[in-house]
């Protein structure tokens, strides 16, 4: 058995900002078609822009983080939220200004899912929710 | 946005034994290839003997509860505890005695899945771990 409440190691560089933590729980290889992590970001930590083929679904278990499609506002999300990623739309998460936020995030159908990376997200569009 | 920690509506009478209840937070029929919602057991609750044949993973998010595969000793899981269910196997998920068992339940690839239900665990085989 596992534990989803540890932090983990660092999140890889390029595609987060801040301090990012990521916790593997559930690998493609272990023969499960999903791919699962807890991942905690520190105050203003975010992940860059991306989208998934296959879509994301988010578990916020800890905190208060911020959520935003591209060309919508930015949405306030925090312990117990579900958050239900489309496929394809271009998103960022991660935590507020003042606050950790620490995630379950899920890609089903992991097998046929291509994540995309874009650019970091600026402080210029993150401030907009200060 | 849901809410993973409501509580959700009674869980059907013919699969689990003592007072259970079921919150969908992803349904089948949103697009993503999972099922998945929260599950909680007040104590002595817990599920019939059941199998997947995509497998389950099982992340405990309050309580204390047993978990059991066919013909293995009764497994004691608690609050941060990742489970993972291999696929095909006859197993049993609840609550502790004293202690109400919360978790949430995924089952991955469910287009491919198949649940099959068996009979109820007996407060014989329950009280073993007593």
């Amino acid at each position: 058995m596992s534990t989803f409440t540890d932090k983990g190691t660092a999140a890889p560089a390029a595609y987060f900002a801040g301090i990012v933590w990521v916790n593997m729980n559930v690998k493609p290889e272990e023969g499960y078609n999903i791919n699962m992590g807890t991942v905690t970001f520190e105050p203003k930590a975010r992940t860059n822009w991306h989208s998934h083929t296959s879509g994301q679904i988010l578990f916020v278990i800890e905190g208060i983080g911020y959520y935003q499609e591209k060309g919508k506002p930015i949405q306030l999300i925090q312990k117990g939220d579900v958050v239900k990623i489309p496929k394809n739309i271009v998103h960022w998460h991660g935590a507020s200004h003042g606050n950790l936020m620490r995630h379950i995030a899920l890609v089903p159908d992991y097998d046929k899912d291509k994540t995309e990376w874009f650019q970091a997200v600026t402080d210029e569009d993150y401030n907009i929710i200060k």
